[in-house]
């Protein structure tokens, strides 16, 4: 079985490379190119372009393929942190151990280092020598669903309105889906896209996308819970001290733990319906389930 | 000759509606989808995307073809005037005579509308009925290169870094030719696309671009110390007192408007090279050139 740390030590440093250097070779004012960097620069294990490049792999077309969606992707969801760690927004000094974007660049900057990515993500598509016409037009579409108003920045917009009460899991979920949910499932469909999948095998890594959004979240609100802030490299217990509707306090911890098992056997079901159960992507389930930081 | 007031008055609301509806009709979190309405409302005559229409217009080509890419190239501009009005940047309250978005909704609401309304952008031609394939291709490539770090963000960013000092003219006509001019310019290589403009015609078209976003940037500095808050629907001589650089700052009152008579001269010059010398481009230039606000 192909293991997803072995995947991802093989394949981090073109990745970050790739990433970093679409934008240092662009000439660009100085300040706003280093507040770019500097957050893309701290990225940690690039879970969504992995994803992405895991699905390549296991439908067995070469990653290359995958690149510029990849980092279009990564650019989405570091601009999605640096305008969530806003002072007006979630007002965090610290994003993986070190001082977040506008701490270091200010303000004004880090708005428009993240208005810069964002539109940087479409311009790698739409100008990437990967794909054909029909293919950019296709990923653009997914992409900017995913990650606007019907997508991650909805789901962003709910998750602030739902601060400081507890909601229904059902609203709690619907939250997830969209804030993190929908760049995660962009990164299984839009490897399907790339890799060709047919329908039905399509439709199997639909539901493991689905899964592994919400597996993401509650493993997530567990170890908030049951981690410290050296081993998260951010604020540990955060949630809780916010009156945050989490898994947890809306489940009880071990509650919890069997919602994320329950989701880590759909995952797991999907891929063995396509054959699919000992591969990388099957890795990556665990992985996101159990992972500690 | 064709009148632009005329053809705004003819267009402005097919415009306004089609922008709006696109936004309406999405099933969205309600406090976002207000909250990007409100400005999307404020939005004046629509300069931009007129301007994209008015090259079709003078081209022959039915007005519907360029809807799509004109509503996406207002969502740009509208995202760039709810960002630089929040308090870390411009911290304006007013805007086109109504209190601004962050004032309404409050900051976060503010931040998410904006990258909303950016992403929408790249949606909305993605997705559209209007165009090919390689036509959207181009179409979002020519977008994100003039929205973006290397347009009218990195503009943004330089002309934040120059406040309070007296730049040179030549950093100041970079600035804007990012800043204001990238969006602009846009909306005629658009047009110019969708209308199949051939190579020779096109480079007179780009050269009016130029000289268009000059022209609009002089006589914005212009009406900022000759004119009064309320004809301007903000706040007048705002330039002086933040000690910003301006064209009559840099060249004195009369030299503004001598510098915007030459460029006007220059705009003239590239229609009259392709003979649109009568035409609606022409009377732009002149709106552009001596509106009142």
């Amino acid at each position: 079985m192909k293991n997803v740390k072995d995947f991802i030590g093989q394949h981090l440093e073109q990745v970050d490379q790739y990433l970093l250097e679409a934008i240092r070779t662009q000439p660009l004012t100085d300040s706003l190119k280093e507040s770019m960097l500097y957050s893309l620069e701290a990225g940690g294990k690039r879970v969504r372009p992995m994803l992405l490049l895991a699905v390549l792999d296991e439908f067995g077309v070469p990653l290359e393929k995958g690149l510029d969606a990849a980092c279009a992707l990564e650019y989405i969801h570091t601009y999605s942190l640096i305008h969530d760690d806003l002072p007006a927004m979630d007002n965090d000094d610290l994003r993986r151990g070190k001082p977040t974007n506008h701490i270091v660049y200010g303000e004004a900057t880090a708005i428009l280092a993240g208005d810069a990515l964002l539109t940087e993500a479409f311009r790698l598509i739409s100008s990437s020598n990967q794909y054909t016409d029909s293919q950019k037009v296709a990923l653009i579409t997914l992409l900017s669903e995913a990650a606007g108003a019907a997508g991650m920045v909805g789901g962003q917009l709910m998750d602030m309105e739902a601060e400081g009460k507890l909601v229904e899991l059902e609203h709690l979920q619907k939250i997830h889906a969209l804030k993190t949910g929908a760049l995660l499932r962009f990164s299984i469909e839009a490897g399907a896209l790339l890799a060709n999948v047919q329908l039905e095998e399509k439709k199997e890594l639909m539901t493991y996308a689905h899964a592994l959004g919400i597996l993401f979240q509650v493993q997530d609100d567990i170890l908030d819970v049951t981690s410290d802030s050296a081993s998260l490299g951010k604020t540990a217990g955060k949630d809780e001290a916010a009156n945050k509707s989490t898994y947890p306090a809306l489940l009880t911890l071990e509650g919890a733990i069997a919602e994320r098992d329950r989701y880590h056997k759909e995952a797991a079901g999907a891929l063995t319906a396509i054959g699919k159960q000992d591969g990388l992507l099957k890795s990556f389930a665990d992985y996101i389930s159990y992972r500690e930081n």
